[in-house]
């Protein structure tokens, strides 16, 4: 069973024979609508940390616990007997994001719908999927050849779609028992043209709420109309300020912290297989826009950028209702890049919307969530094992890219625990993450499971071929 | 029982006697949720006017009807035998605003609750309660004296909360059973610090929707922020384009029809009681807020001007959503004044919208209601009984108002009818009409009958002191 040179069939063998029982686990966790930002999913999160550690227990992984934290539990368990070898964190996360607007999925989100080689369900590309594919390996592993080539300890958290906060408090509290040394995070995805891909650059996230109130009630438009502020309007000319029609973000001082990108970087962005009208007609918008003087790669990875991720206030019914809203709110949020400061961004936002807030109406503004940018290093050995195990089961050598969401962990690994973070993630990239009709593209799902236990195998490799492996646990 | 020296004391007793039952009745009356712009409260809207109908027929009015309409059906009735004497057709809505947001409201919209002076519930004040009052007033005369001393029209309508447009194309099908002498609209309230008011001026009204869709579905924020549009900042932007600092609405050619006031008018506005501080407080506002050079009387009023009455896109719960929203919406209105043309104001929004519409957007404008505004007379004979008739109940002569909201079958009787229109309506002028926690003010409620009452008998005076009353049907 542990005879290398024959475990690559057996290994085969054992998935081509599992792969009904794993779709069918793989429905089976999907139906749990953990949905970790609405309080009402609190019992169905923790549903779904106890039904991942069962599974990592079934698959043979040890130390198997759910374990509190300020949010939702983390699910822990390890595998820790390759004396001599490398240790890894593997993450990942068993929440997933609301579902609204729910009218527009074609099935149920929380029904996984299997169409041609797509997995219908949320949660099925970010980020059920993921760590499924590395149960499924685990188990593979155990059940092939007894043991993993390195050591493993799985961090799977619950609050990922709803800030992270709670797993930073836990990875601080637990330094003790998470020496490594690197960490794998599976949640990214691959290049467009599904072409797989390590993403070394994570944008940060500053995410915050304004709220705009005119008066205890709704007014009727007529008696009061031209009288007093509008909520809605007030609202839209604070929002219309934070940017300008050539795409700058105008609160002062925003740019300040800016890493700019170097010649080479842009170079290097400018030579991926990039296209355009492709990738334009694939999201579906009449014309891509962004930050003048930069290409659309720059803008979506490495420039930061401000959105509105939800605005509302006042009547949203059919047809017509004659009032002034009491209230306008809207959610904004900023994408950072390397060395902007969420905290330092969100007080120069709140700064700026309150000194322009218009009159005859109480303007706030409250963070809801942040997240530091990462750039992780391309040479690194973790991250050349990664690109050789995703080649071993993709048959082509990843590319590097800067990846535009955040991972707010991902700089929690780099700082608290010091580790070298490598983001190998194995999504398609339309797979319509936090949209209606999310999907999991089950041919990437099947060669993840094959390319996790193939960077395991490249990582145990690297310390016999003396790659500079970082040790923190000696 | 007809004979009309002792009748004053029988109509006060039989109203004294019978109190406790119309109060009930009203209660009833309200509890029929019979929002108009809400489709699945169709049947409700139905019940509504059966039940108004009811009313009217055990009053004793007669040639009841629930008549058909594009809309909502029209109740009508009539009491026909003043020989010589005016007729006046009597107007009024049973439809009611829809309640939301509905956890603002202190008790359910639909379960009338009595607070002291205040009765609460949706269509307490507009216009329920004010209908309700005509037909407890009907009943009355007809109990005690046997007869009106006009003659009386009754018409009813479902769709005044939606825009009235099935009442028009009603209007104008049925002119040969509609001939009076004026029109009363009992759907107004009075000036501020409860002064009976008497409203000469009501402002017309355009109501519109712009859609801004980005893409088909919400896109992730992280992935694709930066590179496309954001259909909500759009929005703003466009918003913030319509109207300026100073108030003033940048719609090109807006003002080029508002008839300007004189300045004795202003000036006749200008001494109106009115006190900026205690109205400011009332409206529960930190600062009145408005078009620069004119005064919080003729802005409410007498100037026409424009409100987001709803917006919505995007994310709305609690926490934070990630995306950017695939579309982006606001409902749109401008209230107007004399000579805006409805029609023509909603063309040059459309115009101008679509002109400065962001790029990577489709922008979409339609149009939703309109209403015309409408100017009566002072000196009207109509309206100089209704003033003895308010003045006979309330205890003090009215002032003439202008109020800055929309009534839009007033425009119809005028221009369809050929009716001098007279806008004799009885609730407090904070009863927040269209907001939670409508109330009717009681005691106003009771007066109201004696005046519907009194305003009946003054224009029956008027033929016999030779008031120079105009008659279409000879």
């Amino acid at each position: 069973m542990s005879d290398r040179t024959t475990t690559p069939a057996t290994l085969d063998d054992h998935l081509d024979a599992t792969r009904d029982a794993r779709l069918a686990s793989l429905h089976e966790f999907l139906r749990i609508p953990s949905i970790s930002a609405l309080p009402e999913h609190a019992a169905d999160a923790r549903r779904a940390a106890d039904w991942l550690a069962d599974a990592l227990g079934t698959a043979g992984v040890e130390n198997v616990e759910v374990t509190e934290t300020s949010g939702h539990p983390v699910v822990y368990g390890d595998w820790l007997h390759a004396d001599g070898a490398p240790t890894v964190i593997v993450y990942g996360h068993y929440d997933v994001q609301p579902v609204d607007p729910l009218d527009e999925w074609t099935s149920p989100p929380f029904e996984p719908v299997v169409d041609g080689d797509r997995l219908l369900a949320r949660g099925a590309a970010d980020d059920k999927g993921q760590i499924h594919a590395h149960v499924v390996a685990a188990a593979a592993l155990l059940a092939t050849r007894g043991r993993f080539p390195i050591n493993v300890k799985y961090v799977f958290e619950g609050d990922e779609e709803s800030s992270s906060v709670p797993l930073e408090g836990w990875l601080t509290a637990n330094q003790h028992r998470l020496a490594a040394d690197a960490a794998i995070i599976s949640d990214t995805g691959f290049f467009d043209g599904n072409i797989p891909a390590i993403t070394v650059g994570l944008r940060g996230l500053m995410y915050a709420q304004i709220d705009v109130q005119l008066s205890p009630v709704d007014l009727h438009s007529g008696s009061y109309g031209g009288a007093v502020n509008n909520p809605a309007i007030a609202l839209a000319q604070i929002i219309a300020a934070l940017k300008g029609p050539d795409g700058r973000i105008r609160i002062p001082g925003f740019y300040d912290d800016v890493l700019e990108l170097t010649e080479v970087e842009r170079a290097a962005m400018a030579d991926l297989p990039f296209d355009e009208e492709a990738y334009r007609a694939a999201v579906g918008v009449s014309a891509l826009v962004g930050e003048a003087g930069y290409t659309t790669l720059e803008r979506k990875a490495t420039r930061p950028t401000l959105d509105v991720n939800g605005i509302w206030g006042g009547f949203q019914g059919e047809g017509s209702k004659t009032i002034i809203p009491a209230k306008a709110h809207a959610k904004v949020s900023t994408r950072l890049v390397a060395r902007q400061d969420p905290h330092d961004v969100f007080e120069k936002l709140r700064d700026f919307v309150l000194e322009i807030a218009p009159p005859g109406v109480e303007v706030s503004v409250h963070l809801l969530g942040t997240g530091r940018p990462t750039v992780t290093p391309i040479d690194h050995p973790i991250t050349r094992a990664a690109a050789r195990g995703l080649e071993a089961a993709f048959g082509r050598a990843p590319v590097y890219r800067r990846e535009g969401g955040s991972i707010p962990v991902a700089a929690t690994f780099e700082s608290v625990l010091g580790l070298p973070v490598v983001l190998e993630g194995f999504t398609q990239p339309h797979e319509r993450a936090h949209a209606p009709n999310e999907w999991l593209d089950l041919g990437n799902y099947e060669k993840a499971i094959r390319a996790i236990v193939a960077t395991f195998d490249e990582i145990a490799a690297l310390d016999r071929t003396g790659g500079d492996r970082r040790s923190t646990d000696g």
